[in-house]
């Protein structure tokens, strides 16, 4: 097996400390046993190497031997494949996962993400883009609450779709808009209370703590 | 092989028509020469039929037999791996095609969307909240730009990923938005005039003015 690499920055300020994405491959990684080692990128200098494995000067990426793996959608597919602790062999329960995966980064995180940017910087939520942004995202989750009311995870056992969504959710979370989506909240809860999870968040913790 | 059937809404109002995601897989399968027809959901009556194969009430979704995908990103990767004139063959290759399929949708179209939201409603463009997504969008496409300078395709041929890409910059395209982004403009050209393209969005207009 090749050894698995996983790059992020050196440093990140207090902010998004807990949230930064290479937190959705340690989980996955650590749910499937896979051994890894954990390498750091200059977070003050986004340089043309830095660029050659994300194009976007964002992190993480994966090297798996030869192969350089970016974005974390991407990353979890392609984790998925190794391990089925991380995706159904099934092949419905496994195309159904795959739907889900894309549905949290591209249905949810495309209606999340922009809040939260809004919510970051402070803006005025008296503003009508604040109001269709809200709105936005308000539509996803009232089209999700329903699903997670009915089932424990995305597609039939736990699998890096529920990796992505309960990250994405765990954001909304932390600025109490799962108030009044109950099933959202406690499939939150349900995810980042497994032990996977828990060392992850530690884990990337812990590597920009001692940066500081 | 199975029958696939892509199903999309019965009808839509001007404003989307052309740009309703059924547009990326229909480009997909004239690229591919895979055979396929087309069904309608009632776009005026999301019903529990219609949430069961897609979850947020949006379309497309494919049928391959017993299995049935949605999310325009996950259908791509599906049609990818029923042919290699969508998806390259050889492992790198294919590894960075499907890291650019979710670049596309999760750290472009997760920029480029609610930048558009705010364009189709109007929004003043002096608000904080105007500038803040404007910014966002402007950052992936400063990225992109060097990248698409120094290559035709994303990932060695043309694949899946061109297609998300190219119709996700299509969009922002349309609101003059790529003006400054010369490399960004010559890609989605370069992609929309391809037989397929112009097929696909020439079946989509047809589909939905044929229920006016």
């Amino acid at each position: 097996m090749n050894d698995l690499i996983l790059t992020t920055f050196d440093w990140v300020p207090d902010g998004p400390r807990g949230h930064v994405r290479d937190l959705r491959l340690r989980w996955a990684l650590e749910e499937a046993g896979l051994p890894y080692r954990v390498a750091s990128t200059p977070f003050g200098d986004r340089s043309p190497q830095h660029l050659a494995h994300q194009p976007f000067g964002q992190v993480p990426w994966l090297t798996d031997g030869d192969l350089t793996v970016f974005e974390s959608g991407a990353v979890l597919l392609h984790l998925g494949e190794r391990s089925d602790r991380l995706l159904p062999t099934a092949a419905a329960d496994r195309v159904e996962a795959r739907s889900w995966l894309f549905a949290a980064l591209n249905s949810v995180e495309a209606a999340s993400l922009p809040w939260s940017i809004l919510v970051f910087s402070g803006e005025d939520h008296d503003s009508a883009a604040w109001a269709a942004m809200d709105g936005f995202l308000a539509a996803r989750l009232d089209h999700l609450e329903p699903v997670l009311a009915g089932r424990e995870w995305l597609a039939g056992s736990f699998s890096v779709a529920d990796i992505a969504m309960a990250d994405v959710l765990r954001l909304v979370h932390r600025f109490d808009r799962l108030a009044a989506h109950p099933a959202c909240r406690a499939y939150v809860e349900r995810a980042t209370a497994r032990p996977a999870f828990v060392k992850a968040l530690a884990d990337q913790m812990a590597h920009f703590a001692a940066a500081d």
